[in-house]
């Protein structure tokens, strides 16, 4: 039988006799610091007991906070000033209409990203809509044309998942020849959240599909529209029509009131300010799948519908951001990154300590889930000699991240697309931490 | 053996041959309209296929949406600008520096609140730390003590884990009568996140504990500093010293630069704003722990320790907020809502229809973690008639929600904490949703 809670709370005051205490101490080590194993001593202590700013009674401590009235929608402290989306001219045209805003990985946590801090790729600039005049348009080869509010659409049971999401530009600096010695550049046009909508195969088992419905168009309603051609296979499989990000509506400039969530799949193909999904029985042949996303290959010819972001792995930390210029020598450190594969779910992280010779497995951290991010941890005594440091993801697909030489030779390097090459730091003597294609190009380090 | 993913990107191009899609067709049922259960089939269709807002071309497609610099750290669309905190004057000390403010959990969607809307509880105000000048002390009896700054912090192996976070007074305003009809003030003292920081148990095996620390005094450095007792047994199970909320720094509101995560139990205890952990062979009876924070019972004793909040569970769709007044007769739509236990995992949730008299099994849907929130769902067909709607949880420790009268007959009402008993909404023919325990008190609807 199952216990009425409430009667719990008569007997829930301190029960922590000397006995049962005494049993608890027999099943831990902490009690005693000699009792660890070396590796699990980090003594990260730099400040001294006589730190004043210990010793001494805070200042914010002396009066009254703010009232919690004050910020009825929060905002980050005015110390995390520097934790921003950043935009770049090489990623722009110009003017920020049609543009990228990378998301400061090197400052995430974990394995979702605030959506303050979500990346952006905008066509034509982030388009704001009264959610009351929006409008979704299913048609072509279905059983039963419908057009659906809001409201309609959240009528539909609704599912949460988590996800990735990362432009296939990302990395984009890297294919012929280093130019940023900086992560948010090289890696920030991705980000990850728990997404809230549709399964987009709800809707069309409510429209019925054609035989013959094996291609669909998502476009938007912005002024670019962005249409795209996604294979119906995948569209039964895990797309999303989602209403939610992280818990609450979408940002405007993540598709509000609506976008299609694509897991794994290539960013551009989550369409944002979504307003029609067409069937057919043919491709579409966008000028965003045309002139746009291929991939230009070594011989000249250029690969189309290349859709799923590949295993990929990077180190957060060290990085160029976030040094080990504060470490001494003999300090026990952790590394630290991310992993993440648009094919399914990452199955392990190998971490080099010298570029690549020898390899060594990393524990994946927190939850694993597939077409997420994973967070891979290596803890390690450094010697304050130089490293080079690098991270080698895998899939349950089998699937393994190349080197750049082996990318290199496949592909050649007049793509901007699907980099997923190993990335190696280096760490030198000061702690200092720089991107490797940037030293072997300068030869100053 | 591995394969070198790089070389997918040769055979990448469309795939979709006739033959492999028709072995597709095989595996689904989504193709025929007609091949489908009734109960899958939503059909909310409201809008017209001549609905001049899909036949015209909208308005902000018309035009350049923001560019991307406009906004380096996002915000929400104004459209939401209803989907905020709120306060309320019987939960203040009259100024809102002692306060609270609600989660809007009615608009909450998934297992995780954003940082901008997740409650608040302050004693004495939010307070401003500069991180540089933060600093913690653990002392008492340990072998060591130590004092660290945020980057001594920081070097220790961090970890993320997603917990809700609940005040006790959540659910304050039903305790003696009904005060609200409104899910927001009747249950938003509570919220989730996915946390990022330390185990203490970590730091714990560095410093090492005497054999007689038994209880842990956790101090914030607010002007309040809320000092409260924590058995040594918890912090060496799932207490976390945390820097981080949803993937970047915690908010002031919420204790930055770093605050106690005690996983399930009352939202007082996760100190903000973290100065102190002292070790100690007795508890401290703080003004917290002895005229605060206890539960008076009928008998004139209190309960003091009283740490865990306990199975709960609530409809959030509908809710007062959120009616069904949109619904026709005989249209589908999903319940669902939200259930937690600070003791486990949640195991199953029950849904009635008839004001407790049946209960039928609902579907848990998404992630299923231990302390954190976990979404349920049960899908019906309306056929609109007035109901009366209520959820029961249960979870892995055999504890289930108590009904009014099993929890009035167990411990009175004269105090305001740890209300778990079921709550009951009413949905009349209008499709409007009440709280029952006001339907009751007013004896209108």
């Amino acid at each position: 039988m199952k216990k009425i809670n409430i009667f719990n709370k008569e007997s829930n005051s301190p029960s922590l006799e000397a006995s049962s205490r005494r049993e608890f101490f027999k099943k831990t080590a902490v009690y005693s610091a000699g009792a660890l194993s070396a590796a699990s001593v980090i003594s990260p202590v730099s400040a001294k007991a006589d730190d004043p700013a210990i010793m001494n009674e805070a200042p914010w401590g002396q009066k009254l906070g703010d009232p919690v009235d004050k910020n009825l929608y929060g905002m980050p402290s005015p110390y995390e000033h520097n934790n921003i989306r950043r935009t770049h001219p090489i990623f722009s045209s110009g003017d920020y209409y049609a543009s990228v805003a990378m998301c400061p990985i090197h400052e995430s946590e974990g394995i979702i990203t605030p959506n303050g801090l979500f990346f952006v790729r905008d066509h034509g600039g982030t388009a704001h809509i009264d959610p009351k005049e929006w409008r979704l348009m299913i048609h072509g080869k279905v059983k039963k044309e419908i057009v659906l509010t809001l409201e309609d659409l959240q009528r539909y049971p609704s599912e949460t998942r988590i996800y990735f999401m990362e432009c296939p530009a990302n990395g984009a600096p890297e294919w012929r020849g280093p130019q940023f010695n900086n992560l948010q550049f090289m890696k920030g046009l991705m980000s990850a959240a728990a997404w809230t909508g549709v399964m987009l195969k709800t809707i069309l088992e409510d429209v019925g599909l054609d035989k013959d419905a094996v291609w669909m168009l998502a476009e938007g309603s912005d002024n670019a529209s962005n249409p795209r051609t996604i294979p119906v296979e995948k569209a039964l499989d895990d797309v999303m029509v989602v209403w939610a990000q992280n818990g609450e509506a979408l940002r405007a400039e993540q598709g509000y009131p609506v976008r299609l969530i694509v897991p794994g799949w290539e960013g551009n193909l989550n369409t944002k300010w979504l307003r029609r999904l067409e069937f057919s029985d043919k491709p579409w042949h966008s000028k965003e799948e045309t002139s746009k996303y291929t991939m230009l290959q070594k011989s000249g010819k250029a690969i189309r519908y290349f859709w799923v972001n590949e295993v990929n792995s990077v180190i957060t930390s060290p990085c160029p951001e976030k040094p080990w210029t504060h470490l001494k020598k003999g300090d026990m450190v952790e590394i630290e990154g991310i992993a993440w594969s648009g094919h399914g779910t990452i199955t392990g992280v190998d971490i080099s300590l010298d570029g690549g010779n020898n390899w060594k497995k990393a524990s994946l951290k927190g939850l694993v889930l597939p077409k997420s991010w994973t967070r891979f941890s290596y803890v390690i005594k450094w010697d304050g000699k130089p490293l080079l440091l690098a991270s080698r993801a895998t899939d349950d697909f089998g699937n393994i991240q190349p080197t750049i030489d082996e990318e290199t030779s496949a592909v050649g390097v007049e793509s901007v697309y699907h980099r997923n090459a190993i990335v190696t730091w280096e760490i030198n003597k000061k702690g200092e931490c720089n991107n490797v294609q940037i030293r072997k190009h300068n030869k100053k380090a």
